[in-house]
């Protein structure tokens, strides 16, 4: 019988999610839950039942694992622990300051309902954070290097639409060459923001809009923009609609260390992403397995990818695993 | 208290071995085991134990964990099912094709004795497995290819020692670059053997030696060079000596995959290795304190790679790893 997987919210996130479950025949998608009219909704999957959030309790017993694809500044912080105590849950919390008191509250609330959930699943935090670790444990003696991009982010694009005379905007957080290349290189570069990423901007503004009063207020915003170097084109509003409309990402981990007789070791993790949310879902739906079989055993509570042993992520067995992938 | 960890077979890896526990405050390392004279093993950890390894289970109750450094081809399967008998144990059995036969023989030895294996740590089986794994869980509709090099093959460097007039030989292992480009691209290609990886010779004559013999019997030699583009240099005994006594190697396992909505998503993972015994060896210690955390809580029987949750590898406790590295 295959797993019944249900969706709460149905953004960028949640399509990433229901097109993951498309290509997993041991999943299927049973119900897409909303705080929108559910009548707004227009899934993909053929059939599939829109419903009111409010309402999600009720279907409790028809449901295996609810994947929650809000977002982390109001949405999780609230949804998860709520749906925590009626489902078994996956989410994508990301802000990394704020995990372990988002944790501690899991924890309570899947503790308390006998559930099992698994928070921040993504690629950073998410994979990224399983790679740092391990080379970490791997090789003691060494340094971290984490890029992002080239990709959109979804947080400096907003900040830009904020400025008064920008219709619309879009932000590329770009690896700077030279670092990454040092970096390869197993130099152990001390690199400052600056020297790490730099920022790209294309902006479609509003009519009469004045380009340099926006471009001086987006390259010395503070925290977002004002410590990188960032350069703003101006573009139409056709050219913004047929050039970036996707959502690219991307980037690696890279740990550069030294054994103790001497050596240079270098572990590297990359992603190259056509579309950061199709990618996303896809690493929600995988640890909705892992999670799923944790429960099975009888499991309760909150983990991380850091607690999820990798055969728990795959529809295959030990044996087939072992015979075909080892 | 620290673990008491113990090593069987002092060649190149148990040497990596003894170099990543000296890296580790959690672990020691107490005895080393050899079939050789004891007198003559030169440990590099000051005051280490060498004892004879016929003699091994004498110190079980000295010993936490043996991680076992022998060859796959004729060591292992003799040694690991013996050891089993008296020890939680590690190792680097590396015959893909011959993985769960071996694993089928450790797993009864080790449920008999109540204790705990994992076999087949290393990188490649290891990381590159887990890796492939994860990679193939996340995003099932892909293709994944694995480079190797450029490194030192033992096996091949072997193989040219053995035809006559052969003194000295070491054989690197390259991935062919347009290949990798073709990869990496996205892509997707078609490669047969000859494609993605050449053989380059380097060779000391014995003296009188028919050079062109020599080159001939390596090219055409079945299994390990007729199939791959192979050339084989010739070089003095001091330029030997000098540039080729050092065991780097590396590679990278590459997924390309595509995401129901038709996006292109590319996962990979790469290792770039001054010296592989010293890597091999640090990978070893992780996942033996992995297996000891498994073993504390009850569990025995024989562990592959994709049975560890990342966690285990680390000293650090779960709330650690969860406010420093996720």
């Amino acid at each position: 019988m295959k797993a019944r997987i249900a969706i709460n919210g149905y953004g960028n996130l949640g399509r990433g999610v229901e097109a993951a479950l498309s290509l997993c025949p041991d999943m299927e998608l049973t119900a897409i839950f909303t705080r929108r009219d559910p009548a707004s909704i227009k899934p993909n999957t053929p059939g599939v039942r829109v419903l009111d959030a409010a309402k999600a309790a009720d279907y409790a017993s028809e449901i295996d694992l609810m994947i929650l694809c809000g977002g982390s500044a109001t949405d999780l912080p609230v949804q998860g622990p709520a749906f925590a105590a009626n489902f078994h849950t996956i989410d994508s919390f990301d802000t990394h300051a704020d995990i372990p008191a988002y944790y501690a509250k899991m924890d309570a609330a899947l503790k308390a309902s006998g559930k099992l959930g698994i928070i921040s699943v993504g690629w950073d935090p998410g994979l990224f954070s399983v790679n740092r670790m391990m080379a970490g444990a791997i090789l003691p003696d060494g340094q971290d290097y984490t890029f992002w991009g080239r990709g959109v982010s979804q947080g400096h694009s907003d900040a830009i639409r904020r400025i008064k005379g920008v219709k619309k905007a879009v932000q590329y957080t770009v690896p700077v060459e030279e670092a990454v290349a040092s970096v390869r290189s197993g130099s152990c570069p001390t690199l400052t923001t600056r020297d790490k990423h730099r920022r790209e901007c294309y902006v479609v503004l509003e009519e009469g809009a004045d380009a340099a009063a926006v471009t001086e207020a987006i390259v010395t915003m503070p925290k977002y923009f004002a410590d990188y170097n960032t350069t703003v084109n101006f573009i139409s509003e056709e050219e913004f609609d047929r050039n970036h409309r996707a959502m690219p990402h991307g980037g690696f981990v890279q740990r550069s260390a030294h054994t103790a007789e001497g050596s240079t070791q270098m572990i590297e993790f990359s992603l190259k992403l056509g579309s950061n949310p199709a990618f996303t879902g896809s690493v929600l739906v995988a640890y909705a397995r892992a999670a799923l079989k944790m429960a099975a055993r009888g499991e309760s509570g909150c983990r991380t990818v850091f607690d999820v042993a990798p055969a728990l992520l795959s529809p295959l067995s030990g044996e087939e695993l072992r015979a075909k992938l080892l």
